[in-house]
């Protein structure tokens, strides 16, 4: 029986490092601040929001909701997002996707501010996640598996990591991240013709593939971390992972529960890249 | 015995058809320009602007050689990247690397137009290559495998491939390209704990480590393609690859040589993606 990597209590260990880190800030007169940009009112976007919202509130950092109507031109959300690039007491920016299909992602994307993408939706902060600069934001989902791994002292150096699903927000940007801390990574996707035999050779498998508990039992090698990203609800509304956990539990070493694994520690990694903008902001007016 | 992928024939029949495309253009009254930039003078640097002298002229492209004093201050290198972009003669900038330790790479590289970036210095393009998006320009050296894998039809949908090496000049960005093919990737480096293990298990190798000949007969799998991207010299300053060709020759089933491989292909993708830049620059227009 595998030992649980339980996020919860990620989220809760850093959130309370974070918390201590935002006082101090406070102390001296200065309160992180987060706007949430949302075209519209998506409902899984909304749900999202709120978490965030009530992460941030814990933490003490001031978030603030910009909620911009269907129908805004793809001039004025531009104009919108300067706005908040130059507003002082914005230290992040997240903006809510997919934006609606009149406003061109492709476009706006350079317009956010490479120092406020908590997110990393401006490709400044893709290229540096790919070349492992410093002083960018990765996006919050990797960032999240990272800090599990780290909280709970998994190496990866010289290990044998496999991902499944080659996505911008998980699997290409987590290779990139787990690459620069010396695994040996594998990167398996839809087209991978012997998926078992690849995943079964992992030390470190990331699921990121958005398909309901498949990865099997037989697919995962002894004594593996097996690290869950997927969200996803079965045929009887229940939410699940990309892992049969139920199963995959009794071979795998350490593994992520769903709920209660990578997705409950995201927001709290979306609080401490707020807290680092800020931090940035600072030391460059020092 | 291997088959030998011979860069010298793909940059021929690449060559050939470029030129066809620039004696279209030229017909329109138009000539695709590249500008070659470098500050100083290092020999390395100058041998490789010969070469792609030579191959832009033989192709019809018009190659200008901006060559700047050692002690130009980063503000007068950063307004001269400016005047090229907005030269409409010029449809690529090549910039020679490294700089001179007093202008920051890290500053300049968002300086040169993304449009214009034929070797990916700008993180615009990096991102792109990250993310597989169309339109913007890879570096010339990993596009140059790419080259040569096509021209030989071999198909990367499936396969294993085996990445050893992570510079952002080829392994990382090659990675990348591989996975958009729907490669399976490994990346393996110096990290790596039994990497004869994973190069083995190869269906494409490629070797971009930059060290002389590490590519032994027992890393590489029987029939494998080994394509080899280093260029060094060995004791007796003989130029040699990353793989002992006369050894692997024996067990692989198609293998580039050192000389006359990858290096041979990367002034004819310079060249490709300067005619790119051109017909860019033309259907903005149109």
């Amino acid at each position: 029986m595998a030992d649980i990597l339980s996020g919860k209590e990620v989220a809760q260990a850093l959130g309370e490092k974070l918390k201590g880190e935002v006082d101090q800030l406070k102390s001296r007169g200065i309160v992180p601040g987060l706007a949430i940009v949302i075209v519209g009112d998506r409902p899984d976007s909304m749900s999202y929001i709120k978490g965030a919202q009530k992460k941030c509130s814990e933490i003490g950092i001031d978030c603030r909701l910009v909620q911009l109507p269907e129908d805004l031109s793809e001039k004025e959300f531009v104009s919108k997002i300067h706005q908040l690039n130059e507003d002082r007491n914005v230290h992040g920016i997240l903006v809510m996707r997919p934006l609606p299909a009149h406003i061109s992602e492709d476009r706006v994307k350079y317009e956010i501010s490479p120092l406020k993408d908590v997110d990393c939706f401006n490709p400044a902060n893709i290229a540096k996640v790919m070349s492992g600069e410093e002083g960018g934001f990765a996006p919050c989902t990797p960032s999240a598996v990272m800090e599990i791994l780290d909280h709970y002292g998994i190496e990866l150096g010289g290990k044998r990591a496999v991902i499944v699903g080659r996505s911008m927000v998980v699997g290409r940007p987590l290779a990139m991240m787990m690459l620069r801390r010396n695994a040996t990574l594998t990167i398996c996707h839809t087209k991978t013709v012997d998926l078992a035999k690849e995943t079964s050779r992992a030390e470190i498998l990331v699921a990121a593939a958005g398909k309901a508990r498949m990865i099997k039992k037989d697919m995962v090698g002894s004594g593996a971390v097996v690290i869950d990203v997927g969200i996803n609800f079965d045929e009887n509304g229940k939410m699940c992972g990309d892992v049969d956990f139920e199963a995959v539990k009794d071979v795998a070493g350490k593994i992520t529960p769903v709920p209660g694994g990578v997705g409950s520690v995201t927001s709290t990694v979306l609080a401490k890249h707020v807290i680092r903008a800020c931090r940035m902001l600072i030391d460059s007016e020092a």
